[in-house]
């Protein structure tokens, strides 16, 4: 079954609230190199840039092996919430 | 199995190489919202700034069905690419 598979199987029940979801992994070649938590805060910015989320609203986490680092990022969306401007 | 686990089982063989992989699901209430191609410039955009990639060592894929929309970059990333300074 293909990742995406996965996610819409996790789908939420109630259709009320919308959400977003962004997982990200970085297969490391040298242990030193480790963009996940350089990348986060950028990616966390880009989707308050678009979306009103409330920051309780908002799950990160982040998980680290010998070889590979995760991220894994979760936004609920109040219904209401329209997209703002670019 | 978590998707984290599914990240893991599909290692590139050789490790030679760094890979990033970004998976963006946006379970849309409404038809008309749809992050995934406002977010998707911008990620690509968070990833340049801090990696140098060859633009044709970059996959992106996107899907989309009536309630979730489906973003998946893939970035190989070359041994010696060093992290620029943020």
């Amino acid at each position: 079954m293909s990742i995406f598979g996965l996610f819409r199987k996790q789908r939420s029940a109630p259709m009320a609230r919308e959400r977003l979801q962004i997982l990200l992994a970085h297969e490391r070649a040298s242990v030193g190199s480790d963009l996940v938590s350089v990348l986060r805060e950028e990616i966390l910015a880009v989707i308050a840039k678009h979306v009103q989320v409330d920051r309780d609203k908002v799950q990160v986490k982040m998980d680290r092996d010998k070889d590979v680092s995760m991220l894994e990022i979760d936004v609920e969306i109040p219904r209401d919430a329209t997209l703002k401007a670019a």
